[in-house]
């Protein structure tokens, strides 16, 4: 059942699931079932932290007001997965539906959905987008205020609005992660947490847009808004690195300097437009002096997007005085974060961060989908690998061996009822 | 000999040494002498760490290429003079000459130096604008790349650029501070460490645009870029934070913020432009819960004007997700500074720094006190005591104890022949 691997590259980008056929119900059937059937379903459930996930039979609720049930396609891996099953992450809750990149179709809609039918090609973020309040209303941000936890937001959307769950398993509730729980054949999320595709939308890639591609991408464009002609350097070659890889050429960027412990990498990341490849292993002094050195006195631009302490700080040292400016992407778990002197910052360093590349989800990713479609964007390149979702603990293995995000497919899936 | 206070507010600002006249030579005199002479004059000695200044008798050498002798007219201390002091501080050296904001009279000049001739009135700089540097000659900072030491702009110029002091005492050659070493009757400094006045401007208010207002008042202007209607905070209302009142006021903030352990500060902060005013003491809970709650998820902008990773951490709390700017200006001693963890960054805070309030001194300087002049800025409100210089220490008592910044005023001095 598991499809020959479309790509092969070594440095593999990320897990796409295409969820097995579980029963033989035809899809074009459940657009018209009663709005309160549960649906009986696959899922991947993270019972506890540090341990692998199990693939269970779970029941989705039917949504409620304003909330949205998807048949998922595709769904692909991010490292943002795994740090929530680090035993040190803090406000990690079990059980719970993992996933969040992932592109998929509407079920059924709940009372008062009015931009979303049966049928419509559809993008889950995690990054809501009311639209009303003062941070949707301002150009400056793309943080909703449908956000609560303030300081992380891994932790925040783990129950629908209305403050229950959507998800059960052997009677028990199941939370949900970042308003999204894809690694399941069917979710609920709410309607501000979701983005309309066209018809001909190319699912199995466009799932990219979910996350990885859309945060990498959009840290350069968006966020540091990085200017033609400067130099950047990039720690951390996965999906999103790769990402800001294409963002720092599209933005005219005349050095790209790439970092990665794994230098199968670099051969992908220079395809991309990365100008020099560095792999600390090979390096005989710390890598933020080699790229000091290199720029004579640091870049214009770092992007952080492996995630930890030390290479935040590693980021930090490599830019310039004057107006270097550090966007942390990566999420660090199990250490204390950056520690940073006053000093550093008087000389004109400036530490900034984005969540999902600072992209108002639902009115950005549908045209990020159009610039797939018209070439303007290369989704392809960060594909690898397709596995069938029951093969989920294997991607999140292949990514803690540094072989992260093997693409996972199989033939769409239905959904068995109750 | 010590004048009457030319004004008594409780939160008594800052420090301004006018010194006095140690020998009876008339200024005049000194434009005349040849070029190798060597002045003797009074200057406040720092030892050692920890200890009191002892005013001595000081040896200046003359101006070497690109130097000019400066005679100190008014010198305020700022509470980066005291920091050095700390025995934490990492990169001070002793003996040194402190002292950085200030004015004063051109008295002779090195070879090479084209733009400034004796007479002149003069302001040193411890930020440098050679004009000709990378950073010079961007508009995106003030930076220059005559400073040396990226991490510790405090450590820089301790010596003149050829490596050598041109201070001795008692046969040792004495450091330098910031280039600008003000405790002194007479100073060196480098031309790319000055800026020009008028010579109808009032050295014993101008003095002030040496240091704490331009770095307050920059800080919101030129760093942070406050917009109309927005909301700030400012931690500490010495010099530093006064001044970043003033420029909050200036660029429209509607409510501004302002914090500090000694509430006798607050009738200055008012009268200035301060909405709200706030004691950490007189709070149950920490300031930065007060502060977000009173703004409604908190501030647009923050201003760390104190010093201390506790205060940094406020600072940084206090600001709103999405699109709040905190703007480090304190120097943190004898602690590790803030500890930052990605998440905090990633809902879209940012963390800066500035040195000097981003103005270009040699070019930014002459405007502001014409500005001073024209009435368009209040030097004056910062102004409280004055003292002779032999007073020193009782300045820095004075400042240690919480009621820093006494303004100290005799007649001008002249100098010592040698
Ligand atoms: N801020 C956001 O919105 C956002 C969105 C997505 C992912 N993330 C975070 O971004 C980070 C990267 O995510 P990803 O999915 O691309 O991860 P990934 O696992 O696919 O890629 C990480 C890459 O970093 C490399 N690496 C590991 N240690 C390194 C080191 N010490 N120095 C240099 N390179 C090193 C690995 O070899 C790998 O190529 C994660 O921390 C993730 O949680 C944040
Ligand atoms: N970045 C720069 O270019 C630059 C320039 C000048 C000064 N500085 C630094 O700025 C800081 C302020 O300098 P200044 O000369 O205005 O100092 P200052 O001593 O005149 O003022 C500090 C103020 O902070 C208040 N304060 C002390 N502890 C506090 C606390 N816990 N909470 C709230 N308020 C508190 C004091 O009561 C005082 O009013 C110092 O750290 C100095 O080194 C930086
Ligand atoms: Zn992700
Ligand atoms: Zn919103
Ligand atoms: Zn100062
Ligand atoms: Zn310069």
């Amino acid at each position: 059942m598991v499809s020959t691997c479309s790509f092969t590259f070594f440095h593999d980008i990320f897990l796409s699931v295409f969820l097995p056929p579980f029963c033989s119900l035809p899809l074009a059937l459940s657009s018209f079932l009663p709005l309160s059937q549960i649906i009986k379903c696959k899922a991947a459930i993270a019972w506890e932290a540090n341990k692998p996930l199990s693939i269970e039979e779970v029941e989705v609720a039917p949504p409620k007001d304003h909330e949205v049930r998807i048949q998922i396609i595709a769904t692909a891996l991010c490292h943002s997965d795994a740090h929530i099953l680090h035993p040190q992450f803090e406000g990690g809750v079990f059980p719970v539906i993992l996933g969040h990149e992932a592109a998929g179709i509407v079920e059924s809609i709940g009372p008062g959905v009015t931009n979303f039918k049966p049928g419509d090609k559809v993008i889950p973020l995690y990054a809501p987008q009311c639209g009303k309040c003062k941070f949707c209303l301002s150009p400056r941000t793309n943080f909703c205020g449908k956000l609560k936890h303030f300081k992380n937001p891994m932790g925040d959307q783990k129950l629908m609005e209305d403050g229950t769950s959507r998800f059960t398993c052997k009677g028990k509730p199941i939370y949900h992660f970042m308003g999204t729980s894809t690694f399941s054949q069917y979710t609920v999320v709410s309607d501000v947490n979701l983005a309309k595709l066209e018809d001909d939308a190319n699912l199995e890639r466009v799932c990219l847009l979910g996350c990885a591609f859309s945060t990498g991408y959009g840290a350069v464009i968006n966020n540091a808004k990085v200017t033609p002609g400067s130099t950047c350097a990039i720690f951390g070659l996965g999906g999103v690195g790769l990402s800001a890889v294409m963002g720092c050429k599209a933005s005219g960027a005349s050095q790209i300097i790439v970092v990665d412990i794994n230098s199968e990498k670099f051969t992908k990341a220079k395809a991309l437009g990365a100008t020099d490849c560095l792999n600390p292993k090979d390096l005989d002094k710390p890598i933020q002096e080699v790229i000091v050195e290199m720029t004579n006195g640091g870049v214009d631009f770092a992007f952080e997007c492996v995630g930890g302490a030390k290479i935040m700080r590693a980021a930090l040292d490599s830019v310039t005085v004057g107006w270097g400016v550090c966007t942390i992407i990566g999420v660090n778990v199990g250490d204390n974060g950056l520690n940073v002197s006053a000093m550093e910052l008087l000389m004109g360093r400036t530490l900034t961060g984005t969540s999902f590349g600072g992209w108002k989800g639902v009115t950005s990713v549908p045209k990020l989908a159009a610039d797939y479609k018209n070439k303007k964007l290369d989704l392809d390149a960060l594909v690898t690998h397709t596995l069938p979702f029951d093969k989920v603990n294997e991607a999140f293995d292949l990514m803690y061996q540094g072989k992260r995000f093997k693409m996972l497919q199989t033939k769409p899936s239905n959904p068995t009822l109750d």
